[in-house]
């Protein structure tokens, strides 16, 4: 007869004792004496393990050989509570299948030498670890938070281009696309290459944003949001870089720069509720093995509403501080992340979203403020990490975005398309960027960005 | 005070008649006579519009001058029972506003003129247009409804990589990704291009699957599933081909290829099944004014289940059938759309999963069935579109593998991370790919898949 698998989540959660079961999953460990072997398997469903007891008499030791850390195994026994201390239940197997052995001296995965830097090497088997089987499933269930979001709040998720005609918003060195040769390109009759030619029929490169065309989406659909991968061609071998990474990109039409606020607030917090109700085992053995304070720093978050205050009160306030700073504070200067930080966790013990900003230090598109200075930008900081959103209301008038363009050097010619927005029904709307891979460091404590996604790409690594 | 805006939606289902509202959204269309005007309003929320009644008393000619087709108004008003036919409420309007006018002879998105071709070449506004604002919030739901089925069933999301240093699957043609000069690239000394100078330290491409980084991640967590883009830079012109389009490929480890079928079943009947709950306004329009055998077709998926047969009995009946088929029938070939489209509409009468077809037309890490002729391949066949997805159990077995990759070519240097999976406690684990736009195609019966995508990349096109 045959007997349908359980999950270790399913059994370790099960009242239903004393009945035949069958689990498979990768063995963590074998331990025992010459009475009875404990076989402890783990299949990903959890960071928990489950316990098979082997008793010799059933299982000489030969038997057991290849039953060893890494192998994949079939248990089939009975569902009993469990003797020990740590487990409520545990297996008492009358039969134990190798599927796949793991040769002990070979494994790449020992247990001992297991540096987050030396595992980043072996990211093919490392969501085989405690660590990486938690930060993953926390980044999974973040993703489904971020859409269930969405779609409770009647906003449409939009695919935006991944490969792009435009380099439009600027926002950083971009990774060109091509199918022409490399060596030999076709070129144009004044020497330079024939883009003409190019798959695309010129020149195209990896998105750095949605947002532009998110735009168009929501002044038709009226709030959308994009999900998807975007890129930098930047050499930064830093633990908060990544050349590719994923990004949440709202937009909603008729919203101000108030509502805008209020969104990202409630998004924020429903995604750290999400994940401390979702997620309490992993988040646990996180709090636990890296960052005693995760939990503490994740309940900040949602306990506390969010201080909203101008870039220019911000300023006032760093330049008052008692704190000396490395970088010195001025009206105009960008904010580092120390003074982020300062404001969240020294000033006002709570996340900040700083708004208005001058007009030099953002970008194009972002509505002016009636005094001709300042933007309509909102940056929203977190502790530990310092801006974790950006966004703003947009500048819906034609004429005064024209301006900016030309201010800034942003050429219109490629940009018909979205000026048009501005010409036809054209209405306030706002939005704003939240990294993914930000929001699952914050969430899950690690302290490397190469960590919370399963296969990094930096400068010289795109291995896998 | 500040009263809250409300979705069109909201207003057109509410039972709270006789007050005030506020809608913001765009101008359908203006009519009436010198007594009274309509205003037809939709904000994308859904299909449907609502109508605000302007009383020529409180709204001179004047006032309304710039309440055309495609303005961007809010109206304020009371919400009260309809007298004319069509729709259960209107707002009696006491305040209209243009946020953003369109000047009636220079918007691009006339009445008239909008074949389904013209409309890609203003990709950017045809989200306005009742039909694309249909497909695109069907396409929301068809995403929703595969974050949800997956999350329901204990699968983890992976972000499988984008930019990819193998060109492992030969699934066909590749985009490199390169931040090299394209006109003056570093040689090496024999005066190759020195692809180390490049930003990864190597040659890239734009992925074609995230399987095998899938599978890596199914050995750890169980079961798992990607959902992002993938590339073709194939030179296909067609109504069936997009160089950027989005793909679901999940991979559970331990299943084999019967349940790799239950799970390829229940998964699309799900969503289907899900459409056909929440989409009913936009999936009847789409019925009414292009496909009218669409309803019918979905729910002909949903009561069906789906006939099971192997390739070689497949070739049997095809062989023996007595329709004439353009491409002849013979063990050995892949089948043509017409012979799916025969199996499935004529034949069975019934969506169809062919398996075990012959291994020199299938990929290399399909498992080799014990007569050494066939793999564990299945295909899903459906209605109107042929193969919708394709799967298989894989190799698990190391020698096996290694030996089909030898034969097909296939290098294994730079697979030794795949390999390890066969090396280190490999199972049997099965998967499939499920081609995201051929599902929405599917859904909303459009015939052109350029038309369910919002921004769709072909040859010489990566407009906006």
């Amino acid at each position: 007869m045959s007997l349908k698998r359980s999950t270790v989540k399913e059994l370790l959660a099960s009242q239903d004792l004393d009945r035949e079961v069958l689990v498979k999953g990768w063995v963590r460990s074998r331990r025992g004496n010459k009475y009875v072997q404990f076989i402890i398997v783990n299949d990903g469903s959890t960071i928990h393990t489950i316990q098979a007891v082997a008793a010799a008499e059933n299982f000489p030791e030969e038997t057991l050989k290849d039953v060893g850390n890494g192998a994949a195994v079939a248990i089939r026994g009975t569902l009993v509570a469990s003797q020990g201390k740590g487990q409520a239940v545990e297996i008492q197997a009358t039969e134990v299948t190798v599927l796949g052995a793991a040769d002990a001296e070979a494994y790449p995965l020992q247990k001992k030498a297991t540096s987050l830097e030396h595992l980043r090497d072996i990211a093919h088997l490392r969501p085989r670890t405690n660590t990486f089987g938690a930060v993953l499933r926390v980044r999974h269930a973040l993703a489904f938070a971020v859409h269930q979001y969405f779609n409770d709040h009647g906003f449409y998720y939009v695919h935006t281009p991944i490969i792009t005609g435009s380099d439009a918003e600027g926002a950083g060195q971009m990774f060109r696309v091509t199918t022409l040769s490399a060596d030999k390109p076709p070129l144009a009759d004044d020497g330079s290459v024939d883009y003409t030619q190019d798959f695309f029929g010129k020149q195209t490169n990896l998105t750095v944003s949605g947002q532009l065309e998110g735009e168009l989406a929501a002044m038709a659909l009226g709030s959308i949001y994009t999900f998807g991968p975007t890129f930098r061609a930047e050499n930064s071998n830093t633990a908060r870089h990544l050349a590719e990474f994923w990004m949440i990109e709202p937009e909603v039409a008729f919203n101000e720069l108030e509502e805008n606020m209020d969104l990202a607030e409630d998004f924020l917090q429903s995604l750290v509720k999400y994940a401390l109700a979702n997620c309490a085992d992993d988040l646990q053995f996180l709090n636990d093995q890296y960052d005693k304070e995760l939990l503490g720093r994740l309940n900040f978050v949602v306990d506390n509403a969010f201080q909203r205050l101008t870039y220019t009160e911000a300023v006032e306030i760093l330049k008052s501080a008692k704190q000396k700073f490395e970088f010195p504070v001025d009206w105009g200067t960008d904010l580092q992340s120390e003074h982020e930080r300062y404001l969240v966790e020294k000033h006002f013990k709570k996340p900040v979203i700083l708004t208005n900003y001058p007009k030099e230090i953002k970008a194009f598109y972002m509505k002016l403020d009636d005094d001709g200075r300042t933007v309509q930008a909102m940056d929203v900081l977190f502790p530990g990490i310092g801006e974790i959103i950006g966004g703003s209301a947009r500048e819906a008038d034609l004429h005064k975005l024209e301006t900016r363009m030309a201010e800034m050097h942003v050429p219109t010619e490629d940009l018909e398309w979205y000026l048009d927005t501005r010409r036809f029904g054209s209405a306030p709307h706002a939005g704003f960027g939240l990294g993914f891979e930000r929001l699952v460091l914050f969430v899950t404590g690690m302290s490397n960005i190469r960590d919370v996604i399963p296969f990094p790409r930096y400068p010289k690594n795109a291995a896998f």
